[in-house]
């Protein structure tokens, strides 16, 4: 049975190669699992969306008769497909997921606070308080990753998508060319041929539909 | 080996009872697992924390050799200990992950925007871009409870734990009345056994810090 990965059939060009089916699309070419793609409208969310995913996002992982939704879950579901994903051993396996939480949880909210201030309410004093917070943890992250090759565990594991995909974000914001660490760690994983063949799969994806 | 969980030996008033060491204490109590209880200093933070948690938050749990942080972490770490937090088999436990991650990376980012803008930043116009954005997103949710007993896989699971701990945050902020599913969902987690336990127990731990 295959995986299929519902993504939107069309988003800005803004948006294009930042979507986060990219999270699942990744995981799938690093552990050599065949997925599909299906679409659902953005423009018009439809009813049979909401009833997959009650907040009208995507991804949505199909996995026969299986729906989850939620990038973090689907990594984690993913994970446990293969363990080119997500280790085994107790020890690494619980840092992996602190890393993958840490991801979504402690980085994503301040870097999208940044980004909603600045492109979608263009509040510059909301950006100005925004700033300082993102800057304070991606410093925190900076003297984590210096002397590291992966986030966790001491080797890739979908931490690494996790935590890239998000930083991939203060990137486009301008904010990380100060921190080399996270700008080399970023690099590296943008590297992978499986991130590669995601990218472009995605671009091809959003540049068909326009 | 006894599972010891870190928090912090003070916290200002209006924080008590909604510290995150709640979650795994609750966790905890629902599993039947034995825990303690280890501090560190709010005010100054030490080398030693950042050097368990880059980010200087907690709560930080203890295994024998193995340090983990993030709440949403630390319950899966559990829930691999307890399958009365997790589910084993796959659909349960992918839906489980599932609303785990959403009440995470969803929700409470959208809650604390507005406990950010009201509180700490004092910005009434902040505040009034945040309260619509957490409202749609409430909606969406009322929308799935209402005729649930638990969030997800059928039972009792760490995905009550944080959504009801995320729904606590937005109660208190005023905002959760409108909502009767969600209203009576947090009410009735808030009357398991497991969760008063737990409650009283941190609000004793920082009675006697102050």
């Amino acid at each position: 049975m295959s995986l299929v990965i519902t993504t939107y059939d069309w988003v800005p060009d803004f948006a294009i190669g930042y979507v986060r089916d990219l999270r699942p699309r990744w995981a799938c070419e690093e552990a050599g699992l065949h997925y599909a793609i299906d679409t659902t409208s953005v423009r018009e969310k439809t009813p049979a969306h909401f009833a997959r995913q009650p907040f009208g996002q995507v991804p949505i992982l199909r996995d026969g008769d299986l729906s989850v939704f939620e990038s973090g879950a689907i990594l984690l579901y993913l994970g446990e497909r293969s363990d080119a994903l997500l280790p085994r051993e107790p020890g690494p396996r619980a840092e992996t997921q602190q890393w993958l939480i840490a991801s979504l949880n402690t980085l994503e909210p301040v870097v999208m606070a940044l980004a909603l201030a600045r492109i979608f309410d263009k509040d510059a004093q909301a950006a100005e308080r925004a700033l300082p917070r993102l800057q304070e943890r991606l410093r925190q992250l900076e003297g984590v990753m210096a002397g590291r090759d992966f986030i966790a565990a001491g080797r890739f594991t979908i931490a690494d998508i996790m935590l890239t995909e998000v930083l991939r974000i203060a990137a486009s914001l301008g904010v990380l060319a100060d921190y080399p660490a996270l700008t080399a760690y970023v690099a590296r994983m943008m590297a992978r041929p499986a991130f590669q063949r995601a990218h472009a799969a995605q671009i091809a994806h959003f540049a068909k539909a326009a």
